[in-house]
């Protein structure tokens, strides 16, 4: 199954709280906004010099950057490390390192891989399984998968990945999830052996999605490719700072790690209270299921919360996690009133 | 001629502050960065919404920025508009427009034109005579010129890309100096009819080159193909943010652009004063020969000032415009020091 394109869908990416308040105009301000997987405790925004907005970033700023996500996220080195404006711009020029041929899509999954799969000029199809990858040139994983948290198995990735290599081949797991998972998982320790290249992003964890960082981790020389192509000054002044202050902040992580899975317990209480199946999620978004899907979507609309539906699987909501006791106390109220009118 | 790989020269770019530094340690501090064409007089930075920075930047700010952005550009519509986290990550994608053959680039010029070109499979040759492009099927062009100021006659532009749209091919007019210039030698109102991309840079003439801002105008076809590749995210919040304020802000341009000619008017006197032969510029920088050129790189440098060389132009050397008082009277002295030891 490919998806749709979504052009004409503003709500399915997520984020899109102006139109949300368009399509709720009656509902009571601040809009909540759960149609994300962005951790709601954000790092600290600090002062910052405006010289990060006023001068071109330094070159060693962006070395220095990929030194410390090179050990944040344990690749081999700095030269196994591309920063970007975000994970969602990479995956045009990740997915063009191979020539066009089959690409598979791990599904069903966020659907930026597959327009970008075929933007490279790839034949895209989704697969269900790893084993239907057996054709293809390119594979894409995400892992743990948005939106059902599925985790796949290390060593069938590095199988996967050698499979691939002997025909030219190249696997694709981006990790956009894996700082509040199980990071033992994570295959940025295999980007200078195999032909993964993973990636990894920022602003999920971090709670800065705003500001556009993310990192292809992949073999020096296709990270050379992939940089050669962004350029020198892709990453902003800001981002630069804020993601090295971040990603250095190892205690910070450590707590918010503890806080983020204790509020995916809470959200999972208050969604199975109200009748609602969990069938997947991480530590930063609980997928649920109900036929009542697009009913309570429009419920927790009006109430001023917008989650995430799937024009596609009518029957699928992605929840995030609030980020104040104010919308934790909304969310149950509303989710209370709509279990008790059904 | 085609300019040398530069990844060897970290002073080569300008920007470089940090490798300056370590070139001339003893070098009073603050260092003054006069080695890029960044308008030292930037827009004043607001007091910015953590949202800008938290949450992913609203499809509907991207929308609003376009709009802001053709207008202020004088661009046909908001549909000609692809906003960019810089015009440099642009380049790579507008030259991919055309498929590979014979690219042109006008020089001596911003390298990174024919770099960008020749990622896009282009085989590059440096032409200094539009009608030396007469077998290329792109064509890409300065205007103002970088580092020289050159300005190139619009309707000759126009008419050179008729003759490139008979052959499938494209125009790219890159005008990141433009704001600084003759505004009404613009193509921006051209892209709809013609077979013309315009690159235009907000950081450059508002002072702000640390948050990535660009904007690449074109017929809506080509238009919506970049930023298909760009993806829904490319922009920052805090970009998105200060771009609509500043390019909305036509007072503060006026006032802007006054200042500018003020300043290069000082400037070039000062660089005359000491001997040096002006032999181009804009409003935002100043490109003066002399045959003492490197001397005077490494004299500056001493001085904690920063200034940019050009290794395949020993002679040359390209002067921004200080920033502050104290930066003035620094400049003025050691360019006096210098003319009275040559």
């Amino acid at each position: 199954m490919m998806f749709a394109d979504d052009l004409d869908h503003p709500l399915v990416h997520g984020g899109g709280l102006a139109a949300a308040r368009r399509l709720f105009a009656d509902a009571p301000e601040p809009f909540i906004d759960l149609s994300t997987g962005i951790n709601p405790y954000s790092y600290p925004l600090p002062q910052l010099s405006p010289d990060l907005f006023t001068r071109l970033p330094d070159p060693e700023a962006l070395a220095a950057i990929a030194a410390i996500a090179a050990e944040s996220y344990a690749a081999p080195s700095a030269a196994h490390v591309v920063p970007a404006p975000g994970t969602q711009i990479l995956l045009p020029l990740v997915t063009a390192l191979v020539a066009p041929g089959r690409a598979a899509v791990a599904g069903p999954t966020y659907r930026e891989h597959a327009r970008a799969a075929a933007l490279a000029g790839h034949r895209v199809s989704e697969i269900s399984d790893l084993d239907a990858a057996r054709e293809a040139i390119l594979v894409i994983v995400t892992n743990p998968n948005n939106p059902d948290g599925r985790l796949f198995d290390r060593n069938e990735l590095i199988a996967l990945a050698k499979r691939l290599a002997r025909r030219g081949g190249l696997l694709i797991v981006d990790e956009a999830f894996m700082d509040a998972g199980p990071r033992d998982a994570s295959l940025a320790g295999e980007v200078g052996r195999n032909a993964i290249v993973v990636l990894r992003s920022f602003g999920k964890f971090f709670g800065l999605a705003g500001i556009r960082l993310g990192f292809a981790l992949a073999a020096p020389q296709l990270a050379m490719r992939l940089a050669a192509t962004l350029g020198p000054w892709a990453v902003s002044g800001p981002a630069l700072a804020l993601g090295a202050a971040g990603l250095a902040d190892r205690a910070w992580a450590e707590d918010v790690r503890k806080s983020l899975v204790a509020a995916a317990d809470r959200l999972k209480a208050i969604l199975s209270n109200a009748g609602l199946e969990i069938i997947g999620g991480t530590a930063l978004f609980l997928l649920a299921r109900t036929p009542a899907a697009p009913d309570l979507f429009d419920h927790l609309g009006r109430a001023g919360i917008l989650v995430r539906s799937f024009p596609e699987q009518p029957s699928w909501l992605r929840f995030g996690l609030p980020g104040s006791e104010a919308a934790w106390t909304r969310l149950q109220i509303a989710m209370a009133a709509y279990a008790d009118t059904h």
